[in-house]
């Protein structure tokens, strides 16, 4: 099976950011196989027209919770503990794997719909998850997220292990599994070291939340005597792969840390925001060579599942902070939402960029509207004037899942009324 | 001509925010002249079926530049200074009014797309912007910006005395003028007081820009001894309606000035945020009683003229910056956007909500997509998870300019190739 875009212009996100204007993508069986001139002869049984399209790679989701897409817009304005302990928690525990299946369709479409190809979600009953993502073709990290059971601690680590020995490397390496301990709030110091000693033994890495509110940091000090970070980096967590959720509150010794071990923090600003949990310190972790990725954060604290308004949103908020226009460029955030994604999901050497012998996830921007005219740079205007409603054409290991905005793969009229349903069935269980 | 919109649900803007479900509108004229059950007999033109869609008053992008559009990322990721001397002043001298006119359009068509049914701009050439605004059918507030000409310093205030009685009050009272001395640090003591004069003998108010950045306010004090806000208090400019972009840094006894003389601010989260003003104390004018409205600011600073991404960029940024979750609720960065923009502009006895009596500005939301399934709380889809494209009609004054998504009364394609060569043709000249 051979797929041309024909046309196009591509933000490759290669090492030199280099774009290629008016050019095409030959991708074979799920690899792209050739950029540039057209190759005159070559049977080819697909042709997408990329006239007036930016083809960029796909946007990957760092850090979701998908299943709490039921919850949207079910309980905002409120403080954040009353927020969990009134609202969010008591319907979380009566959650069942049905929810958790079409809540996490319905956040697959979104992501779908706005430009996203990969994602890394926390959240439990991974394994409807995993259903969903077979089904959908989007690229997917599964991770079952672990408030630890003091009565029966090897329980959700023994879940974790089956979820990896049934979906790791599936459905032709488009799904992966990794571990993932909630917090060290919500840990033991014992059960995270179990914890990270399982993704060691399984050759993954670990999804944390880190440093994620002035709060949890004045309590990790209280009770540990150190920053959160510090406290993991002390128990030898940060000696395997760790995807690190939010650290916001980041102190100069924490990022040093950081960088000894190589932690892949990823950035919420969305959620960081409407949390009120304060700003990252972005700009500083890039300069310090970190690999900041991007995430939405779960669709009740967002409360959206888009990626293009979280770039943005990383682009604008880091120059008011830093009191810095050159903060966080257009190229940055742009980076940041691709292959520092792909990076932090250890997926790098197979997406990210678009670039020949990578899986093609590749995704296609219509840049004829008003709001995206004139055409000056087209780096600024995906950064800064796209919405992810611009997303054309969306393709996963070759597959096109989203065309003429059209979706292939998933039935959006019923994932929307299987959702409402469940959704309005939760809140009243 | 009566129109009817069926079986929608209205999100009212009136004083108590009342919602009200799977109701019908009808409009006679151009007014409000029925909200509630159907009227069985009354001969309708035109019926909307509005399942599925949310109606609510038009939004108001109280402070623009519509012109810059051009410019929309031609000069990004600049520090200001250099931006403002090396890209935009040198490319604004070779302006001329087609180009203005072409710019004007393409910007008129961006907030009609986006759901914004009337704006206030801020630039030259504004006859051209009065022609546009007359043949889109959008509600117009024309503001000629004066940097003040110290060789003639009449001239300005001429024209825009001129623009008055062109364009004041015509088109059924669609179109008004203000008097827009563009900022106190661009303008002398003298001629400040002149452009408030000249405002209060006609009989309409004043738009400036105050205390937009930090170097603003320090220049202010070292050549006047006070803040931008005491300064033209002091003057007198404030005893006139005054619309003040910007008023990010303002300290307590600015905002007690500005509660004195009614100011009316207008907060531009995503301009403030591009250019690394910082952030507006939005949440403490509100309390205060002030009447903060949205704007986009011009789209080479946000880069959109796009009032749903505004609307949810006040409502996210001022929780973090507050450290509080309940700062900007999801209702009041409605009401900025809808009818605190329409008193902005002295128009809240015809337009800002949807009540009976009042000139029909509705815009229509298609509720029924991924990104706002499932539904819980429509006042927090508006505001949290709602995108500028997901409006699907769009009614000025009783009359349609968008229909389904498309525009009736602009030729969108002509606009985008128009504002493209004349782009292109600006930058080279």
């Amino acid at each position: 099976m051979t797929l041309r875009i024909e046309n196009v212009d591509i933000v490759t996100i290669d090492r030199e950011n280099r774009i290629i204007e008016n050019s095409n993508i030959y991708i074979q069986d799920g690899i792209i196989t050739h950029i540039g001139d057209e190759i005159i002869g070559l049977d080819v049984e697909e042709t997408i027209d990329g006239r007036n399209m930016a083809a960029l790679p796909g946007l990957v989701n760092a850090h979701t919770h998908m299943g709490m897409s039921l919850l949207r817009n079910y309980a905002d304005d409120l403080p954040l503990h009353q927020w969990l302990t009134e609202k969010i928690w008591p319907v979380e525990a009566n959650l069942n794997g049905e929810d958790i299946y079409w809540g996490s369709l319905l956040s697959m479409s979104e992501m779908i719909q706005t430009g996203t190809t990969a994602f890394c979600d926390m959240y439990f009953f991974m394994e409807e998850v995993g259903k969903g993502a077979q089904e959908s073709g989007i690229r997917a990290m599964l991770t079952r997220g672990i408030v630890e059971d003091r009565k029966d601690p090897d329980k959700k680590l023994n879940e974790s292990r089956d979820l990896f020995n049934r979906y790791n490397k599936t459905s032709n390496d488009r799904i992966r599994v990794m571990i993932a301990p909630h917090a060290p709030y919500t840990c033991s110091p014992e059960f995270l070291v179990k914890a990270k000693n399982l993704a060691q033994e399984l050759g993954t890495g670990i999804h944390i939340h880190l440093a994620e509110t002035k709060r949890e940091v004045q309590e990790s000090y209280e009770r540990h005597g150190k920053s959160p970070i510090k406290h993991v980096y002390d128990l030898g967590v940060l000696d395997v792969h760790t995807l690190a959720a939010h650290c916001v509150h980041v102190d100069h010794n924490d990022i040093e840390l950081m960088v000894e071990k190589s932690v892949h923090p990823v950035n919420n600003p969305g959620s960081n925001m409407k949390l009120a949990s304060g700003f990252a310190p972005v700009q500083r972790m890039l300069e310090r060579g970190l690999n900041v990725s991007l995430g939405t954060d779960g669709a009740s604290s967002n409360n959206n599942l888009n990626m293009f308004k979280e770039l943005n949103l990383a682009a604008l908020i880091n120059k008011a902070v830093d009191e810095d226009a050159l903060s966080v460029k257009a190229v940055d955030a742009l980076r940041m939402a691709t292959i520092n994604g792909a990076r932090g999901l250890q997926w790098d050497n197979k997406i990210g960029s678009i670039e020949v012998g990578k899986r093609a996830d590749i995704i296609l921007v219509d840049m004829d509207k008003s709001h995206l005219t004139p055409r000056h740079n087209l780096v600024s205007a995906l950064s800064y004037s796209t919405y992810g409603s611009d997303v054309d054409t969306v393709i996963v290991d070759g597959k096109i899942l989203m065309k003429n905005r059209e979706m292939k793969t998933l039935d959006i009229e019923k994932i929307k009324y299987m959702a409402q349903n469940r959704a309005k069935d939760l809140i009243n269980r």
